[in-house]
């Protein structure tokens, strides 16, 4: 195992306090509490936005907090859950007395944990929405998941719906937006590689020099099936798809398109895989009128990379146009 | 080799095709020129910043075309050097009247090429300054180098002369800050996986599962020793003492640290490396008043990092604050 870390048991932490170190001007790192929260939280009378996952998909979620998108985020261990304190003492962290939205990747544990970190909270008295995105078509269910997983709509919606929060819209209506996005939006990953859990020192699963598969989840977890390798248009064609069937995407319809490295490729192989897409639905007369290319859900080091579209409305373009200013996406400020 | 490509000899076309679709709003890719150009150049009155280099290293350097930044990128074959056509095609599409400065990293063939490129530009009556950037403190030549290679401080340096070059500075005067962010900034840099140009097929170097190469070039090309695989805090001691002493930095001093990834890096990692840099530097008082982390000058899927620093002043730190927006840094707008 090659990796660029000092004891297998103080990865995550020592990349939070780099983290926390790296951006003292929009978030502070509490590393008793295992929470990433924004510099100036709460905000009163602003609606909290907060996520939180197994770590090793960085940027997301603790580079997602800041200004315009997260309020907070808990990193669990790498691939793992984080657990109900946490979640709680992040709620708590950012409760502005507006309530918190809580948005969570379908992964059982997730689920569950935010499920109790929500009953928790309320007996505080802090109102709770949570929404679970489900956006990943590869599977039905997975290793880790009833249903669909939650994959590349998470980083598009955390975006969006930071953006509503900022205006200090109610709950309510920050849920709704959130409800609505992923309900908009659908993604399929591939790989090329596996990655090698630091605590694990093996990596997840073997795939041979000639093979990819097509359909895994962000913890390695199998996908729809294993191919010989080929092209980036061929491979393209065979995420794009299952998108657009699923999302009944028509002619004339406006997509955000989200080009996702898995960590290890390079920017060059995902504008090769984006320039593939954009033949694809122009071919179909649709229009990609925003874009997001690069490594924002990651697996570790792994090589290969998802796509996601979303469609767009005249709402759901507004905040993703909003400015932002989080270590991960910046703009307009 | 598993890549996510089409035909071999199409991965730069292609993804060059790829960014131009993407990018539309800001820049233009003429590919029978092989050039990348910020969509309204050339600016009446405006130096224009170009510069070039072999690709693979993305998004160094057409991710950097856009406003205040360069106004065109050159790139190459993958690690090989743009020609001397591609360039003055270039200079003569960000020739605003105002003169041109051409950014090159000392490499043999990039320098030979500008030299005959700015001689065809000065024919046509184009004002051309060049500067060299020579940063790398790990060998003194190389494989394809003499003196010092040109690396991280490039970018540091084409954001900072590019704000400078959009408040209408002339040529001179331009050309005069890029050559003091250059003397102000050292970088090293060290791999733990060899890449695979996609024309080769094969890794550009061995390295053992418990070996790593400290002082790499970002061509693969060898540093200053092989060593066994080290942790995070010593290789980042190891990277970072080397510049400390080159630059002379003192305690009370300001500086840019930029973490940079490799390619096949996650930002986890990163993280990481800049935990034990921020400790570093903390430790003899020299602070990090700005910081960069993350993949901005790769060798395509390579595993590993570099280090740069950059002695700040006031006119370097309201450079690198102004406002930027091109497809891989953005900020204030």
């Amino acid at each position: 195992m090659k990796k660029l870390i000092n004891k297998v048991e103080d990865v995550v932490n020592d990349s939070l306090a780099g983290m926390g170190a790296a951006h003292a001007n929009l978030l502070r790192v509490d590393l008793e509490s295992q929470i990433v929260v924004r510099k100036n939280a709460p905000v009163q009378s602003k609606v909290g936005i907060l996520s939180g996952g197994g770590s090793g998909h960085e940027p997301m979620h603790g580079g997602y907090v800041g200004i315009g998108m997260l309020d907070a985020a808990c990193p669990g261990a790498i691939f793992t859950s984080p657990v109900p304190d946490q979640m709680l003492a992040a709620t708590r962290a950012v409760n502005g007395q507006a309530g918190v939205l809580h948005i969570i990747k379908n992964y059982t544990g997730d689920v569950l944990n935010f499920e109790m970190a929500a009953e928790l909270a309320e007996l505080d008295g802090i109102k709770i929405e949570s929404v679970v995105t489900n956006d990943d078509v590869a599977v039905q269910d997975s290793l880790y998941t009833a249903g669909r997983r939650g994959v590349g709509v998470t980083v598009l919606l955390e975006k969006i719906v930071g953006g509503l929060a900022e205006t200090g819209a109610p709950l309510e209506q920050v849920a709704a937006l959130a409800r609505k996005v992923n309900s908009h939006g659908r993604s399929m990953g591939m790989a090329l590689t596996a990655c090698t859990v630091p605590a694990a020192g093996e990596p997840t699963f073997d795939l041979s020099e000639d093979e990819m598969e097509i359909g895994i989840g962000i913890h390695g977890e199998p996908g729809r099936r294993r191919l010989k390798l080929a092209s980036a248009a061929q491979i393209t064609e065979m995420l794009a798809t299952p998108i657009i069937e699923d999302l009944e995407l028509k002619a004339g319809e406006q997509v955000l398109a989200f080009v996702n490295g898995m960590g290890g490729t390079p920017l060059i192989e995902l504008y090769i895989i984006y320039d593939s897409l954009n033949r694809i639905l122009t071919g179909k007369n649709i229009r990609i009128v925003r874009n997001l290319i690069g490594n924002y859900i990651t697996s570790l080091e792994m090589a290969g990379c998802s796509i996601t579209l979303l469609r767009l409305d005249d709402e759901i373009t507004r905040y993703w146009d909003a400015p932002v200013y989080t270590p991960a996406l910046r703009w307009g400020m």
